[in-house]
């Protein structure tokens, strides 16, 4: 029998692994399929996105069932996700009392600790004594799908405190409830941005929180399941941000063409504008380059490499901003540890460099007879490029979070664009210093 | 009463944001400072590399009394923090019992499903009385912080069924458990990996979910809450890889200047070996530069264009092949659909730039009288470039992850190195084409 269910179970499993891969045209069909018990887990276990995909598709009495067999807060999702034209029959089909639920929850943000909530919860009134209490919590338990704790309200809907199910389980049935509930509640204002009530999460390591209004008035509660899906919307925006480009705000598979192209071309774009300066800062050097076409030959390697150590600084410090494991007034701190590690690697890579000229089988004739001071010069902008390229890496999130900007987008691509034309730069300044009289 | 009851939870809160940025030698007093009440639900809060700090300094009698007042996973995770000279000694002062949980659970990985789980969970026999189990159940409420779920046993401690607090409550009293419980239930194998707990938990949305070993005994309960430290975990981990590193395993802060030079060096200095190719491929071409110095204008530009297309192709598939929006047998679809993305945003960098080159004030000057072939140059190299960086951006996740290696290895860095030598080929090559019998 044990295995059966392990089977069974597994279809569901494996069905919503396979869901996002299947043709749109298959879903309905797959759907359909699956047996009442099933299909009722399958559809609660999926996202507001499927499920508007799944309603579109659905015949009438398909979508007055399951619509209505979603809790308001994902039904409300459910809506937000429809297109325009289907939201008002939407509505329409589903129970007065829910739909009252709905329109509440509706005039929160999706990004706000409301639009986050259910409306849903156990309250109990801090008069009653536990006997009572407990009765009161069992008659609604039947309309609310989930209770971990009981909130205990006064007459005008305030919050007054909150007692675990376990607690209201393990009292004396004879005490009041005022006097056994924890009346020290962690609450969360119904305006609050996502990302704010995440950190609560993680701080407090509650499974539920509530929300309140600016009178202390319940509207709902936040779970922690809830969360779960605002970090990895928030890491996959940060990341996306990181690779020089616009979030796509949707799963990769459904943004369509011209959206991907959208995204992607208006920082490339950019990024191409302002590394044209290095068109004009090799212009500058066009004579060097002539009179010594070996220095062209360390270009590439030379920017590249202050890119790379850029690239590995913004990174660490965007992650670490948005962890809280820094803050803004930590940029001090964080430029002298960046300056040290910037030497260092700077070091490393300037004697790997110079040993890969100065060393080299046939040097004199890849590098020219002065091959030692042209591996010198290589050495030494390498130290500069790399500590520069630190340097910029490291601080640009900062500046950008105190501009009130988001500092992924100090991504990897961008910081290589600041220190590219730097870069060259200093590689040239460094070849007119040390290959002045004899290469050039 | 409400107010203060605000500001005494903001203290704990307060606390816990600035606690990570004060110096190691305040924290113990700091600590001290707090009323017994805060310290309890601040100490909670805390995570086991704080746990583990705080215990280093504190006195025999502290060490005692906070170990002590850990739940078992959490206390495992202490002493897995400790260095190793404490671990006997922090043994030594937990009760007997406590201990064996606690040496169980050291028998896990960290990062599998038993060194993720509680060992403390709340269990009936099928064959009690709805009425009993609540008795029951009340009873072992006392030692069993978190109660969500009831778990049904038989004498083996082989899982048969589960219930929520809330059915148990809602369930008539002289109804025999197993003909209540549900007995579908989802597990957890115990030496599971977390990535895929946390797969399990994002798809089923419960709170809380049993691990058992093979022959399906229980042995714990993983709780979401565990699951947002994990899920963290892994977008850091991938984060840091994307930025072309190895993943620091610590906090910025707290990672060592050493430690941190290691970390970034190792792959610094291999992308740097890489780049060096391009050293070989300019080499190659020094005769057309000698000829055309302009043609070394544009270098940075073209290559650095390849490599930023690379760097966002790259980042979106290693987040969706990360979030399963993508799996390995749809690198075929993925392909064709990066390479009309990669065309167009080549397209219109090309345009950009060739206008930048054939319309610009004195370019006869700075480009040669031939600056419209070597507008066509640079255009067409461009289209050739960023097309061949989003292919290699796109495909190079799905090779790692073929060959059994993390896709986030294909950091930005990672893929520009790739395509710089490629870019510089497609580049002269174009140059030879196009510009030969003018130019060169």
């Amino acid at each position: 029998m044990s295995e059966i269910e392990t089977q069974e179970m597994g279809l569901v499993a494996r069905l919503l692994e396979t869901w996002p891969h299947l043709p749109a045209s298959e879903k309905l069909s797959t759907f359909r399929s699956l047996a009442a018990d099933d299909s009722e887990d399958f559809f609660l276990a999926l996202g507001p996105r499927e499920h508007a995909g799944l309603y579109e598709d659905f015949n009438r009495a398909e979508r007055r069932l399951w619509s209505r067999f979603l809790a308001p807060d994902d039904a409300a999702d459910l809506i937000q996700e429809l297109p325009e034209e289907l939201r008002a029959e939407a509505m329409s089909l589903i129970d007065e009392k829910v739909r009252r639920e709905i329109i509440a929850l509706l005039s929160y943000r999706e990004d706000e600790a409301g639009g986050l909530m259910s409306p849903r919860f156990v309250r109990v009134r801090p008069d009653m004594l536990v006997a009572e209490a407990i009765r009161y919590v069992r008659q609604q338990a039947l309309t609310v799908e989930q209770i971990f704790y009981v909130y205990v309200l006064d007459s005008n809907q305030r919050l007054l405190g909150v007692m675990s199910l376990r607690q209201l389980f393990v009292s004396a049935a004879e005490k009041r409830i005022s006097d056994v509930m924890e009346d020290k509640v962690v609450t969360i204002p119904d305006e609050m941005d996502q990302e704010q009530v995440s950190r609560v999460f993680q701080q407090h390591r509650f499974i539920a929180i509530p929300v309140v209004d600016k009178d202390r008035r319940m509207q709902g509660v936040v779970t922690v399941d809830d969360i779960l899906d605002v970090n990895q919307e928030e890491a996959t925006e940060d990341i996306q941000k990181m690779g020089g480009q616009e979030a796509l705000d949707a799963p990769y598979p459904s943004v369509t063409l011209p959206e991907m192209i959208k995204k992607r071309g208006g920082w490339l774009m950019l990024l191409f504008v302002g590394e044209m300066f290095t068109t004009t800062a090799m212009h500058h050097f066009e004579v060097e380059i002539q009179k010594a076409v070996v220095l062209a030959l360390f270009i590439p390697l030379i920017i590249s490499s202050g890119g790379n150590a850029g690239a590995q600084a913004t990174t660490l410090i965007i992650r670490a901003l948005a962890l809280r494991e820094l803050r803004l007034t930590d940029w001090w701190r964080v430029l002298r540890r960046e300056i040290a590690t910037g030497a260092a690697l700077g070091g490393a890579l300037a004697l790997i460099g110079f040993m890969r000229i100065a060393f080299w089988p046939n040097r004199a004739e890849l590098f020219t007879d002065h091959y030692v001071l042209v591996g010198i010069c290589v050495a030494v902008s390498l130290i500069g490029v790399v500590l520069f390229g630190t340097i910029v890496g490291a601080m640009l999130p900062f500046i950008l979070r105190r501009l009130k900007l988001d500092p992924a987008s100090a991504s990897a691509p961008f910081v290589a664009t600041l220190v590219d034309v730097t870069g060259l730069v200093i590689y040239f300044s460094m070849a007119r210093f040390i290959l002045s009289g004899t290469l050039l």
